[in-house]
């Protein structure tokens, strides 16, 4: 089993007892539990006030038909002490979405938190700021992050100096709880998992494709191949753009 | 740790390949993870359609803010092949509310599956339903079941016959995916796994009262008193009034 979390040399984010923002983006097809996890848990981070935003006003259904209704649009927020970003079959799409890519931009250029789950690495990776850092994503994109100048790390979640990134979909939870920990200490997280219950204890050990049944890998692996193969094309899109120094110039005078 | 799960000397769900239909209930003030973890899961089951039913149609706020919109209302809906019963705070309001006890009964009366994650099982309870079933619910309250004829088990997840349960919150996950195997077999559950990455790893082991630090748990019964009282007095009206022979039949009608 890879590491339940990974801190890098960079500073880490530091406790505080000031008021903490957290904003959650949403948009149509994500997959609902990347947000919903770290809503769970942050939500009750003590003095805490948790923000759901959208790209315009209005619900959105995420991948499987959950109405998510945010309470601001994009165009409305600046940045929040955290920014979660999650993932989903619905990240393709906005990878060059110049709104989307901005606000997470604009998060860490201020030099603070971008959370993101599952494939939401990838959005972060294309606003350019995953250059340099080390970060993790959904199993099956991993190695898609060295396209966006990151180095993958093999953990649950990725501490690294303002920018934190967990695994596929429920890695989630993980993250955010590890958060908890960092920004209120490990009591407040403590607190929070016991209300939650959360002591997992799933009946099947299938949830990395190391120790899944090799068939239903192969068959998760036919039904995500479409998806699979858009995301890579995009990845080496970007890293072939990067290689130009003209569009190097551009995007980093952009991010910095 | 107690065990992953309790299947009882009932008839467990049988596996089939019909089409299968999931009623997912939410209301003010709820835990949102109860109903968005089992959504996560049962909504990827092959062949199954899930519908998110109200009491009214238009948007409710979880405990903790997130906006969720059903589907349906409870007025437009018969009954599902799984009906979820999710937990929370806002449980404690619907205890008498007749519109979704009888969503309940009538799951039951028609010999169908009810799924209750947390403090859900108390609404069952109030419904009647629990007596002499087997069945679990958030740690905090597993001492009431018993005031609804129920016996107690101390696994996380609690199949007995065509009622299951889930210990608190972020069990639903756990449930959800043993109710997967049991309608379409392990391979499907483990490919649903794989793909949600459900590898779990919290950095702490402090989900239960029993692995909780001493502080953390005396912080907890702090802040959760006033429920807990609530739900205690709740549960002992329910047991008095069931001790009564009249009430007894009048409920038993109802159920049967």
């Amino acid at each position: 089993m890879s590491m339940p979390w990974f801190v890098s040399e960079r500073p880490k984010p530091e406790m505080s007892t000031r008021p903490i923002s957290v904003g959650c983006l949403i948009y149509a097809q994500m997959d609902q539990i990347d947000f919903t996890g770290p809503f769970e848990i942050l939500s009750r981070m003590p003095d805490t006030a948790v923000t759901v935003v959208g790209k315009e006003l209005g619900p959105i259904q995420d991948v499987q038909g959950l109405q998510l209704t945010p309470d601001v649009s994009i165009a409305e927020v600046g940045t929040f002490d955290v920014l979660v970003v999650p993932g989903g079959y619905g990240q393709q799409p906005l990878m060059h979405d110049e709104e989307v890519l901005g606000l997470i931009r604009k998060q860490v250029q201020a030099e603070r938190l971008l959370f993101s789950v599952c494939t939401g690495a990838l959005l972060c990776g294309a606003a350019g700021v995953l250059a340099g850092r080390q970060a993790t994503t959904h199993w099956s994109a991993r190695h898609l992050l060295p396209h966006y100048g990151a180095a993958l790390v093999d953990a649950r979640v990725v501490v690294d100096g303002n920018i934190i990134s967990a695994a596929g979909v429920t890695a989630g939870l993980d993250a955010a709880l590890a958060l908890v920990s960092l920004l209120r200490g490990e009591a407040a997280a403590q607190e929070i998992q016991l209300a939650i219950e959360y002591a997992p204890n799933p009946i099947f050990d299938s949830g990395t494709p190391e120790k899944a049944p090799a068939e239903v890998l192969q068959s998760f692996q036919r039904r995500y191949e479409s998806i699979g193969t858009t995301r890579e094309a995009e990845a080496i899109r970007y890293a072939e753009k990067e290689a130009d120094p003209e569009s190097h110039q551009q995007r980093k005078a952009l991010i910095s």
